[in-house]
């Protein structure tokens, strides 16, 4: 439902598509996506390739389309012509949905007419980068963890509904087991979570009322949310309402959402223990991220855990700086040296080597022509315009949590960083 | 064409929902949508909300989503069929799209049944923060480029193509002159911009023979990205080719993308002034920000500046923390005191008083039912679900520019920060 469409793009890819159309210059070239190595990140995960390559087979210009650019008198009828009759006829590779990847590699690549690659840029950053940032974050909260039920909060943090249904998406890949969002729920069959808001008991007298109503109409799912008016407080109503209706609640718990989440869970669980009420729920949420949920897996007690914000945009890492570059054409490769944004050239395939522990020891980085014993990572997804892989998001999770095992050790740490485990073959050495 | 969906709300919304319907709980309620103080925004662009209020009222759930939403086995049938009937009957306050407000004011008010006030809880905030958060950064941009011509170039960096569209429609309402984006120039008609990328440049045997190509092809607009191989000679080949064209050349310009670009621009413009090509445009992009514009327009020189990723992601702020709350129904004022998440009740007027020099002296947040002599910010745009006022992307452009003009010079000033300057009238004075 939210199609992508072939004016989401910057004007000079089209003023560059006149010229090459002008110039005979439409000829082959290959196109690379990758992202550029940062401190912050160990490893990244793909989400939203097939899903894109996909929509690139479907991406037509309609006639209001290309009235509006020849509004703009910049183009000549012969360039409008050629956009009239875009359908992308080229290849696309790409790294599967799920597959854990490093810094430097390509992430996706296109090989089509020069202008048909051109134009396709930002449309491809546009759609890729947040959500390939989204899996990543996402894959270390999961990484930290251990086991503890992961939910994705953050649709009312997201860039508009596009937005906010990929990164649920790309949050259920990258190991969450489920999200608020309903309509990520009903687009990608991902479980769907929750209870109730502060709203919900201020609408009532008393939390007593408020949690005893919900708690009626919702005996199997029972989570008070306790922080309204006071957490310590709060706890002690929710204990009155459980030993209340002991026995009729099937599943029964505390939301916590503010203050210090870490000595508020470890409260929670002694009084409930205390009370013998030893199966209740703990679920804390509220500006969580990797960081503090490591510090309360360590220290405090949770069952599970809400994540918004920081998954739908990562405040240690806000943009990817992914790019979209040039990188083969008939006279060659084509690397780029500008200051700090080097760009090694060559239509790439990536080999991924492992140890005898079956993790991973490296990847090597080779010009498609030169073979590696290794698995390759980029697999075709669209031949001559047809498409020949679908997108599935329960096998997207299953490829992440298989990668994920063979991630080693060092690289899961969140506060130690690696450079990335790659190495570029003879025939890509710049110097 | 990417419209609002019901379904882009949390589970929890519904859940809640279900429990007022079933408890005779559906009565007047009023939710308010205001953004917390930060010490990083001394003020915010209102941008999203008529279009926002619009897409509110056509807002009705499928056949499907009820299926959907029966598979969850969650909700009763006289819960599902309430939404099957939904249609927004309520009324809706707004602060209107281009008008400069505070911390704490509401930007949108929303009196509707619980339910219905409730479940757009996600939606609103999903569809206005981002865009405010957008359109306030680019006022700061707006607040240092001195009338220097300004491009977002941010759709590659936005987080999906509803959040590019919308961004740059947010830049261009709060003072850019245009952006990169077709897509977003032809839905809402705001001027584009853009030359060549350095795939372009690197498409040639030479830097010589790319900037000649596109000047031929594009005598009117020639800018030439300099920057591909090495600037200093890639501004020499620039003047070479400007030499040769000379007259036949209407506009013509190079674009800096890297480096340290007060030095390179300091330096560009001391050669072209060399060369007696005193007309020569100077744009500057690459990760800019209203710091480092401010450098270039203290101690460098740029006729223009293209911004993308800090309008699209402002790293500073990467999110805003809006928030969207109960703040009275008949029982009464709403007011909640969760540790550091103070919400102020009441269904709230915005009235703003100037001082003598037309400049904005306070604005005073007051119960609807109080009047203060000043202007109102809060205006009726949906009564009883019918809209009263449609969006015009120009007209908010003109009320931005006319609020900027009454905005404090100190408020603009991007490295000191202030409390906002509001006070509560007496009767909402909580303590």
């Amino acid at each position: 439902m939210f199609r992508s469409h072939p004016l989401l793009t910057d004007l000079y890819e089209l003023t560059m598509g006149e010229v090459y159309l002008r110039e005979g210059l439409n000829d082959y070239a290959v196109f690379e996506m990758n992202i550029r190595h940062k401190k912050e990140r160990n490893y990244y995960v793909s989400v939203g390739v097939l899903e894109l390559a996909k929509e690139i087979t479907q991406l037509r210009f309609s006639e209001e389309d290309i009235e509006y650019l020849r509004s703009l008198n910049r183009f000549s009828e012969d360039f409008l012509n050629y956009l009239k009759n875009f359908k992308f006829r080229g290849d696309i590779w790409g790294i599967p949905d799920g597959r854990i990847f490093f810094a430097n590699e390509p992430v996706v690549v296109i090989k089509a007419n020069r202008i048909d690659g051109q134009i396709l840029e930002t449309l491809v950053l546009n759609t890729l980068a947040y959500q390939i940032n989204s899996a990543s974050k996402a894959a270390r909260v999961y990484s930290v963890a251990k086991g503890k039920l992961l939910m994705e909060f953050g649709a009312r943090r997201a860039s508009g509904i596009d937005a906010a249904v990929k990164v649920s998406k790309a949050a259920y890949i990258a190991g969450f087991d489920g999200t608020s969002n309903l309509l990520a729920g009903k687009i990608y069959g991902i479980p769907v979570f929750g209870t109730m808001a502060h709203s919900f008991v201020q609408t009532f007298p008393s939390e007593f009322e408020a949690f005893l109503t919900f708690a009626k109409v919702y005996p199997d799912n029972a989570i008070f949310l306790v922080d309204t008016y006071d957490t310590v407080s709060g706890i002690e109503v929710a204990i009155e309402v459980m030993k209340l209706l002991m026995g009729s609640l099937k599943m029964v718990g505390i939301r916590i959402d503010s203050g210090d989440i870490v000595e508020l869970s470890n409260y929670a669980k002694k009084r409930f223990e205390e009370e013998g009420l030893t199966s209740v729920k703990i679920v804390l949420s509220g500006d969580l991220d990797e960081w503090k949920i490591a510090e309360v897996v360590r220290e405090g007690y949770a069952d599970a855990f809400g994540v918004g914000t920081e998954i739908v945009l990562p405040s240690d890492r806000p943009s990817l700086g992914a790019i979209y570059k040039l990188v083969e054409d008939k006279e060659g490769f084509k690397h780029k040296f500008s200051k700090g944004k080097v760009v090694i050239g060559g239509s790439k395939q990536v080999y991924r080597l492992y140890r005898g522990d079956g993790k991973i020891e490296k990847d090597i980085i080779a010009h498609e022509s030169v073979h590696y014993d290794g698995e390759p990572l980029l697999v075709p997804i669209v031949k001559e315009g047809e498409l020949l892989l679908e997108h599935d998001v329960k096998e997207a999770r299953e490829r992440f949590l298989r990668d994920f095992s063979t991630l080693p050790d060092e690289y899961k740490d969140i506060n130690i960083t690696f450079n990335p485990p790659i190495e570029y073959s003879q025939e890509l050495k710049i110097m």
